[in-house]
């Protein structure tokens, strides 16, 4: 097969948490050199801070619409721009590039028409646990709980098998208005492998203005009035039987996985 | 308990992957203002390629005394150094954080008295992904595969959860010439669960010179020539039974997770 001579380009790129001096160099030079940029409305209002917009066409799509955002954004390389997808965190961890690959599998013709590159960014996950300490320090899960494209059951099955091998699990997507419950449904499912004294990272808007980190107990976090503050902008990292706590005088505990487990 | 007056600092930060392009700018502007650098030797090279030393102090350690290095570093701190601790990749991702907390645990009153503060870099598990396009896109794991800390029973029981649960798994520190078949043992252990058309990413050093990111199948990494080529500097990602790879012309297929499960 001889491929179609490559027009425009798409990277696909993460901002990294939110804060300008978390976004890597590599990622700021391809915002710059775009000629557009796409993605919810909200990442590319962050992309803006990061890089002042000289002339970029703003592609702003409503959250929720992955799949058309990045056919788009193919159709716009394939008219010839050079154009970044921008996801906030690290695009390849539940944001655009598995989109911009289910967009290249539907039309093959494009994977070897378009040049697509991807380009990692710190993930919100990372920037939590950075700020706890090393709550990820050792063997870990990244899980969602968004029921919008996997069955409840699964995502069931998923914590019973991580909360068995006791495993750290990072969960994104934790709690929406319009699944308030499903949460305490996975927290129920973790306390049945893991303690009340466990400890849990509630990492939210991390980098961001308002941001907050607070650990808590596994026990709480079985309480309504904790679980109200946990939304999608939230990380929530449950910890493993070895998961340990450190007291810090006027603030939030250290929380970190040691290096070694017992079994 | 009234803490002793903060002397000196620690932060513990991470490189990225190693180009200097994918370091953020806050570890930057830590790695000048520091007055020492502790690190694994081949680190401290990395982050002389990315901000030149300026009369820093260099505390070059051999690998594998992660312990020893952490505690180095605190007590340069309590002398009132503002020592950086460096990791390449994510420092928070099996590297130094968890070290240096480890130290703080075993001598709680320096976790009031010195500053100590953690900074997240692109993991070298980001980068190979990237690379290949989005096999992390979805739920997924990340293991250690060395038991020098850990039961070599308790990282097959891992795998096995893993496995059952069809979630993605990154590998690190997948196979050393001290250990040169338990990553054979480790393959046996997927293989029950996975078929062997299963897509898997084999990225070495990926960001450094000599980098290399191969595509397999679960079915070849069962074999000894393409195991061969797997070592420390190697991370090794399983895809799940949704895993998809995607043909490109004169490359590598790229290997994505779709958003999706059907369960």
């Amino acid at each position: 097969m001889t491929p179609t001579p490559v027009t425009g380009r798409v990277t696909v790129v993460g901002l990294g948490p939110g804060s300008p001096d978390s976004c890597s160099p590599e990622v700021r030079d391809l915002l710059e050199d775009a000629s557009d940029w796409v993605g919810y409305g909200r990442y590319l209002d962050l992309a803006a801070d990061i890089v002042e917009p000289t002339g970029q066409a703003m592609h702003r799509t409503n959250n929720r619409v992955e799949a058309e955002r990045a056919r788009h954004a193919l159709d716009l390389a394939v008219e010839g721009g050079r154009v970044v997808v921008i996801s906030s965190g690290d695009p390849g961890v539940f944001a655009m590039a598995s989109a911009v690959m289910e967009q290249l599998d539907a039309d093959r013709t494009l994977a070897s028409a378009i040049e697509v590159t991807v380009h990692a960014g710190i993930s919100a996950a990372q920037a939590a646990a950075a700020r706890a300490g090393a709550p990820l320090g050792h063997d870990f899960c990244v899980l969602s709980l968004s029921d919008n494209l996997k069955p409840w059951a699964l995502i069931e099955r998923r914590l019973d098998a991580v909360g068995a091998a006791d495993l750290v699990v990072a969960l994104y997507n934790p709690r929406s208005r319009h699944r308030p419950d499903q949460f305490g449904l996975a927290v129920d499912v973790l306390r049945r492998h893991r303690g009340d004294t466990t400890p849990v990272v509630v990492g939210r808007s991390v980098g961001r203005p308002g941001e907050s980190v607070r650990v808590v107990t596994l026990g709480q976090l079985a309480e309504a009035d904790v679980q109200a503050e946990v939304d999608m902008a939230t990380v929530v990292i449950v910890g493993s039987s070895q998961s340990t706590t450190i007291e810090r005088a006027g603030r939030e505990p250290w929380v970190y996985a040691p290096r070694s487990h017992p079994d």
